[in-house]
């Protein structure tokens, strides 16, 4: 069974956003060839996941990003306060690792990040592939969801994600009545 | 590698609502002929996703959509209103285009419904077959989580909605010891 | 296509904990002899998930859960009691059919453990195989998420608790640019 692999590198530009990816998904089938089996689009990080619901339009992000905002605070003693964690991440560096320009200790707190990544978002998603394209509904698209990026300014400027997409080919479904 | 598909249509018959799915998934593995593999259930619509979980005992059902609805309340210009979202749903017609006998605005809003459906539902769920069987636990079925159905009543009395159970096939699992 | 089968059974150690299975994978693709493909690991239980997150930092884990426990409360006549749900589960025998050491009704009552697992963790995760591993990020890592496990006291002491590694065989994956 052939299998192909597309690895998608790019800075976040915001701390919290959704993003819609199901374009780069359909090239990279596009380029592949495939025409009939499934993809898997899976987030190399803790604080970023893969969600599939309707991204084009805006007020609806804005509400489910309200929603994750209010309903998992952030740490108190992170830059974005809300919040006191009773058990807080004491595992300082990790951000600076993600980040080529830090050079000390990261004093950000972001278990918020973590929970909201494994409540509204997956590690991967699994899509059926159909006539060259991931198969989705009307208003369903795949997209990024950054629970922890980085803006461009601050200590910490810039945070590199990594998401990856697998595509497996097989032959074409066989209809079931 | 083989693969088989079944499209299930069917009307909501409730706003919100949890139906057990495990026989549709088994009956289609028995008419696709494999033994071994694994399968792909997946929801086209946005608010209305799929779960694995205790499905047959119905109290469980009412304490789980109970929590849905409480934790993440009705926009308040909803006909079914409890609180405001600060950034509605603009795009009003999307109702009506999944409404066949609907003509004008949609006045509803459901942007709890999205969120709702992405965080006890999912787009998708991925499960191996053996024995021509999909493999689950002894509690475990598999179902459709409806977020944003139709009763028959009021402007838009009905709402058509589809999943999809998607059988790919495997030789027989060697058993790793 | 191959696929090989791993079955992993061993007894729950406490109510509520999230345990590291990353060397189990990974020591099962080993086995198969596997270098390319693709896992799936699932839960046989519905009040115990997988999890695809940051597991090696324990003070994560604990925000994690005390955010669970706090956001989904016990039932009140739950031996763990908090609050009351409107309809809990009637369906008494469940946990003592887990159980080999009991011959008595259960009388605790675990809806919320059913919904910290399907909002927390999931039935299955699905996830590429890369070079002879299971392809995650550097703070990934795959646990069980337990939501109602049991710690050897009381009537029930003990709960076996499966889960399962099923992988698949596909050739090497070709690198789109």
């Amino acid at each position: 069974m052939k299998s192909f692999l597309k690895e998608i590198k790019f800075p976040s530009t915001k701390h919290t956003y959704i993003e819609d990816i199901t374009d780069k998904v359909n090239e990279t089938i596009e380029k592949s060839g495939v025409e009939n089996g499934f993809v898997i689009v899976n987030s190399k990080h803790t604080t970023m996941g893969i969600l599939v619901n309707e991204i084009a339009e805006p007020n609806l992000l804005n509400d489910i990003i309200s929603h994750a905002l209010k309903h998992i605070p952030e740490d108190k003693r992170s830059t974005r306060v809300h919040k006191e964690y009773k058990h807080p991440t004491t595992d300082y560096m990790h951000r600076c690792q993600d980040n080529p320009f830090c050079d000390e200790v990261d004093e950000d707190y972001n278990a918020a990040s973590h929970i909201r990544s494994l409540t509204f978002s997956h590690a991967s998603a699994t899509m059926p592939i159909r006539n060259g394209r991931v198969e989705l509904g009307k208003y369903q698209q795949i997209a990024i969801f950054e629970h922890d990026g980085r803006d461009g300014k601050g200590k910490n400027p810039v945070r590199q994600r990594t998401y990856q997409i697998w595509i497996y080919e097989t032959e074409e479904a066989q209809i079931i009545k």
